[in-house]
């Protein structure tokens, strides 16, 4: 019997690996190499450059998080900017949502989202919803010309290095800002406070944030396939704040089922760990 | 140059690795294989029959929710009871607090101990307080003729399986009830809800609990080296209920620097996901 597992160095000295059925897919693009697999534990995932991007036993967590905290902080949002989650799961769960009118979706490699609609329906089947519009563009070169055109901007990026590595200057998170409309909300893959060069990424970006934003918070969720299973999602804003200002009838109102996030939960996840809340008012 | 790694199955499909510098000791007691190690990511660590137990990176997250949770919610208890907890953290972080008069530990495996007292100093160095009294007794045993001796009981145990299994039935639960106080507060360690063997023992540890105490809630933490990084305790008592109760001004008082916990996170760790609150509402 064939006995093939999938391994992610989380450091150089921590491995995690996943017994894996078959391997589904592979394509070289000109960004990253993107590999799909089956596995028992998982179902399907995809990994970009070697990395676990997502997978279809805890993706409702991450795509839970990265956008309902947002909408019950502001529940009159209606244009909202994805960069990057070419995988479709954040746009999905947006799509739930009946009174957001537009969602652009700027994904810098095309291959990963055609890839996803093949492999990956489970995130990737609302990407024809009619108020989505797809950009395969670079997302940091998409934000720079647009002036108060959103009500919440979604970065859904992979790590820091690679393509992704734009995505976490201050000049992007400045061109962020200034897309953004007098309410707007961004939300900031955060990585983690546990190995040290996801917390040293976390610290930058959360630094660069809170030069910006006048509201600029942290938010943490079990995230069990990424390093260290501790993840953490950025909330900046212009005036929004995500517990004193949450609309918790209103957003019940709506009537989502949701697997990880509730409005609980959403107050719960901005109150971290004490070694978590000294790294982030540390200044480089 | 020697490419050493310990592995740990987190289920048949899911393995976790950490790169070992040196295997420091191995012993077979009558009740378990004990093994030590020393790695770069982690510091030292111990398993028992080959599971992670404790190692000097994220133990402090673990003893930290362990005991800090009851006494915030009770800053009045004088007498406490550990379970297991070979490794005297648990411990550790009880002889912090002055008013704290009577710490009774009981272990099973006295070998555990005295391996930890050996290689894990950072833990099992409090054992040694005078308010401390060991017993390497069986647990289950030891607990059943006690009549309102303890503010407090951590069962600090391994999985249900091995020499942890009589620690989560009804007649131990029953037993602990007895054996405390009528402020008295139980903590339990939970397991985990996101693999399918840890569910089911957190459904039926938490099932058995609320058939007997008034009181009975669940905590999460973020626990890296554990499966998935998400585990629980269950609080369950007879009357104390850890939100409305908790002494924040009392508990900040008594200066403890805690490098997890604090008193928002105490409050914020009773929200659960969706999912997890399904399970444990779930009756088998």
């Amino acid at each position: 019997m064939l006995d093939l597992w999938y391994s992610e160095f989380h450091t150089d000295q921590v491995k995690f690996s996943i017994k894996v059925d078959k391997h589904l897919y592979t394509e070289e693009t000109p960004f990253q190499k993107l590999d799909f697999f089956s596995s028992k534990e998982f179902g399907t995932f995809f990994t970009l450059d070697g990395l676990m991007m997502v997978n279809e036993k805890d993706e409702f967590i991450y795509h839970d998080m990265i956008t309902h905290v947002a909408l019950a902080s502001n529940p009159s949002i209606k244009s909202v900017l994805v960069i990057g989650g070419g995988d479709g799961g954040t746009v999905r769960e947006l799509t739930r949502y009946p009174h957001i009118e537009k969602i652009d979706m700027v994904e810098i490699d095309e291959a990963v989202v055609r890839a996803c609609q093949k492999y990956l329906p489970l995130t990737a089947s609302k990407l024809e919803d009619s108020r989505v519009n797809l950009y395969f563009e670079d997302g940091v070169a998409f934000v720079k010309d647009k002036k108060e055109a959103y009500d919440l901007i979604l970065v859904d990026s992979t790590d820091p290095i690679g393509p992704g590595e734009g995505l976490f200057t201050k000049a992007f998170y400045q061109d962020c800002f200034d897309a953004l409309t007098k309410d707007g909300i961004l939300v900031n893959q955060h990585e983690s406070p546990y190995y040290d060069r996801d917390s040293k990424a976390m610290k930058k970006a959360h630094n660069k944030l809170k030069e910006l934003f006048p509201v600029c918070k942290v938010y943490e969720f079990h995230m069990p396939t990424y390093p260290s299973g501790h993840w953490l999602f950025g909330f900046a804003s212009k005036r929004i704040d995500p517990i004193k200002d949450i609309q918790k009838d209103e957003w019940e109102k709506i009537g989502l089922k949701t697997k990880y996030y509730n409005t609980d939960l959403h107050i719960a996840s901005f109150s971290l760990p004490t070694y978590v809340k000294e790294m982030l008012e540390e200044n480089e």
